[in-house]
């Protein structure tokens, strides 16, 4: 029997048992799976930062892999469920743009629109769709007591652009950071792959220079640079400290890489 | 086999391994356990936040399953510590009044005590019964290798109201928030079930008066009403924010309902 | 089949998805594997807390357990990682003193030192060998595809002293505060067991004199005094409060038992 495995996105955060609950409901479904939380402290309603760490996170995770986004402001309303195939791997979650980034990265990818009532499921309430529909959906798939192929129509999701696009020349790329991780490194969304000559690159920030280095530790006590994060995008940091702080910038500062 | 399925409810926090000790425990007495975190973040001893969660949170796992409840200011000293039998479902938890709202819902309800020397477990320590003697025991229950009916002499929990009951009369209703979780939204004790012509009725708390609405996307952006809750309780709600900072409320405020 | 038991303890906290992603990696090699969280939430970079915490947790779990720990702010660099084996448990973290309390209170322990090429582990970022190289090290040793002999040459780990020991005298013992709970709970490096005579003895610090007492409840509400801890250790404690916060004191203050 295939293993099962599970993991969980969400902005529920782990002060309530919302999270737990729906591993309840997912058991319930899929007794032998293994639950992994992705993370549950994406700041409420912020679609987009579930879809980035989404499309990172996902490629470690093997075939047949189960993952729930929900980052669900429309919960309840017009905006659609979906259950998704990309590289093999399986998603469910609302259509608010939340797979954009596993789908811009995925080779492969077809949607299918959820229809509760097809599936037999009685959804419960009308503001906890990560418990009452994509919990049960995700745990029948994972079971495989349900297929992908029955999940529903085929679907084209939503057109969104949530996160923006690099743009990538012969001899330069402007890209900006995209999110700022729990040790204040600064993620941007340069794909190293796309940088040749990165080694000996200059990277410009918020009136900085800084040099592409290796590692942390390539770094003198305090100083910041640029390396090549552990998901394959540029990233800005400083040896021990918060880039974020060192370099008074968030989200959305524009970086730019000469070589 | 019977899936074998325990969760856990503190107020522990994270920040240290209090917790994976304790699933350290329960997975030496029963290695196939799935475990499940409802919340390690209740406010430290407050058994009530506990109790209602428990309450909610319960009725969403199957038949066997072992919740763990550990707030307990009273560690080491007099209080009982119980095993109880609910809906075919088990708690293990100290006799302190965390297991008040599952009793009140449940529609049999049996507790036992549990006496440590008897069952054969040396309790190591007289500040950590989590890991010391629930822990064990909720593993035995979970593996089979302790009857329900073997884990001590029959009790009566004592009696204890931290949760305030709602009065419902039959064209209003008074009762309380009790609860705020993560996103700010308001619990209160008012069960929508309850509540005849919900749909049309006027919600008044803090001078204010709000309509009863069926999700989030029902209010304008910014706009507070009232909904039926995830678990079935009158919630006060405001879109995209958080009720308890826009209506400046917590926990006690009172809530009238007129139909 | 023996189960397969995996504990994490880190400071990538539960923010961003690093540990669920470490945690795809050694089910890819273990899909059988229980993982349990020991904590994520070491201050970064403060490897003697990550050595505490490892060094009182890992008693509590059983034998062919694998922990993995991972504060390594020299990660990429040329610190050593290791495999390493106390009293049948197992270890994969850095070189850097995270051992050191394991080492020092385990009767066997022997360390190896991991070479990912003779592995054939193609450690994929310079930053993150929690995910790298210290996961895919721990799926395989609990998945007994890797046996911790054929882990690495066999070597002694740096020699670190990141955290001090007590001095112990007939009639008294000097020690320090060394860790603060999340409760605010003082935890010191005097161990309960080598102090004769422990409960008619007097604990000395910040200028108080502070009695022994059995639990929590034995303190008048308010009250502050000394119990053995959990783990234990000797720690500093009030009734339903911040002993850290009434007593005015933090990791480094000076301890003097006398009896």
């Amino acid at each position: 029997m295939a293993p099962a495995l599970v993991t969980l996105l969400t902005d529920f955060g782990t002060r309530d048992p919302f999270v737990g609950v729906m591993k309840g409901v997912v058991l319930a479904a899929c007794p032998r799976a293994s639950i992994v939380d992705l993370t549950h402290e994406i700041e409420p309603q912020r679609v987009r930062d579930a879809a980035l760490w989404l499309g990172f996170a996902y490629p470690w995770f093997g075939p047949g892999t189960v993952h729930v986004g929900v980052v669900d402001p429309g919960v309840g309303g017009a905006r659609r469920a979906l259950a998704a195939r990309a590289d093999g791997q399986l998603f469910v979650a609302p259509d608010n743009g939340i797979l954009e980034v596993v789908r811009r990265k995925a080779k492969q990818f077809e949607a299918r629109s959820l229809d509760p009532l097809a599936l037999g499921i009685s959804v419960r309430s009308r503001t906890f769709h990560g418990r009452d529909l994509f919990a049960p959906v995700a745990g029948r798939l994972a079971a495989g007591t349900l297929a992908f192929e029955h999940a529903g129509a085929v679907v084209e999701p939503l057109p969104t652009s949530l996160v923006p696009e690099a743009r990538v020349g012969e001899h330069s790329a402007d890209g900006e950071v995209v999110l700022v991780d729990r040790f204040g490194n600064l993620v941007t969304n340069l794909e190293a792959e796309a940088l040749t000559r990165l080694p000996v690159a200059t990277v410009r920030v918020a009136g900085r220079e800084l040099a592409v280095v290796g590692t942390y530790t390539d770094l003198d006590p305090g100083g910041c640079g640029a390396v090549v994060g552990s998901f394959g995008q540029l990233e800005l940091v400083c040896r021990d400290g918060s880039a974020a702080k060192e370099l008074g910038i968030q989200s959305g500062a524009r970086v730019r890489v000469d070589w």
